[in-house]
């Protein structure tokens, strides 16, 4: 399938109160090639691995397959991942008619907080919670799979 | 599981006549770093994910996990694989108590035959038919996932 998401930075944590659902994410890649990446992720009692192709112009739409897997696979894997595993918590948070999906990064990216929205289609519009703040959908720094290997704390 | 097979080039077409089965395998890949290859394959009417890991000093032993998909998936992620398709006719050959499996590539492989036998264990013996040639377990040239980016016809 074709993935549509937009994603912001956050300038508070008023989102908390708001969750639904709260999970911890741990994640590797098997490969961090912008034109095709290879996700391994066990998130709260479920493991997943998740092919996603090149990103379209303004990186809001990429095409992605999902398969779960058993969590015991998904551990192995995690072992021949690059390296630079991702740790996160991701809170579920409904606003309007849309649900955000916002990661708090663990680890070598604490301090970075990063909310998604999936979409119908690329001009869908949505309302923005008063704690969104800029866009930085396409921009590659902020791809998980990037972060592995240039964390957040290393920024300038 | 933990695959432990060797390889063997062939030194003629004898095989053929002993075949049970014949088919078609077109493979690409999503990943060629020797610690952890991502493989899509068509075989006949099926299709794979195969995640492999980095083999053992003797290059007679690997981490694998293979998952079947849908052919439909599996041609779309060949569309975002690195380039060096694969493509190639495999001959499952019994001999003794061992099926081997040959392989006759195709297109910029096009002359080269590799026999595969899978084994129980690395030390485990077996008879070897008399169109087996030299071994060539774990040289990485004769890997799958380099004879994508360096066909066996560019060699000297």
């Amino acid at each position: 399938m074709i993935e549509i998401e937009r994603k912001y930075l956050v300038t508070s944590d008023a989102y908390r109160g708001k969750a639904i659902s709260k999970e911890r994410i741990i994640q590797g890649f098997l490969n961090t090639h912008p034109e095709r990446t290879v996700r391994v992720r066990i998130k709260g009692d479920k493991a997943y691995l998740t092919i996603k192709g090149k990103s379209n112009e303004s990186g809001t739409s990429r095409y992605e397959w999902e398969q779960e897997m058993a969590i015991t696979d998904a551990e192995k894997l995690l072992e021949i991942c690059e390296e630079g595993r991702i740790d996160k918590i991701r809170y579920s948070v409904p606003f309007d008619n849309q649900i955000f999906e916002v990661d708090e990064f663990l680890g070598a990216n604490d301090g970075l907080v990063i909310a998604e929205v999936e979409l119908n289609n690329e001009t869908e519009y949505f309302d923005k919670p008063d704690w969104l703040g800029k866009e930085v959908t396409g921009d590659i720094k902020y791809y998980n799979s990037q972060l592995g290997k240039q964390p957040f704390k290393t920024w300038k």
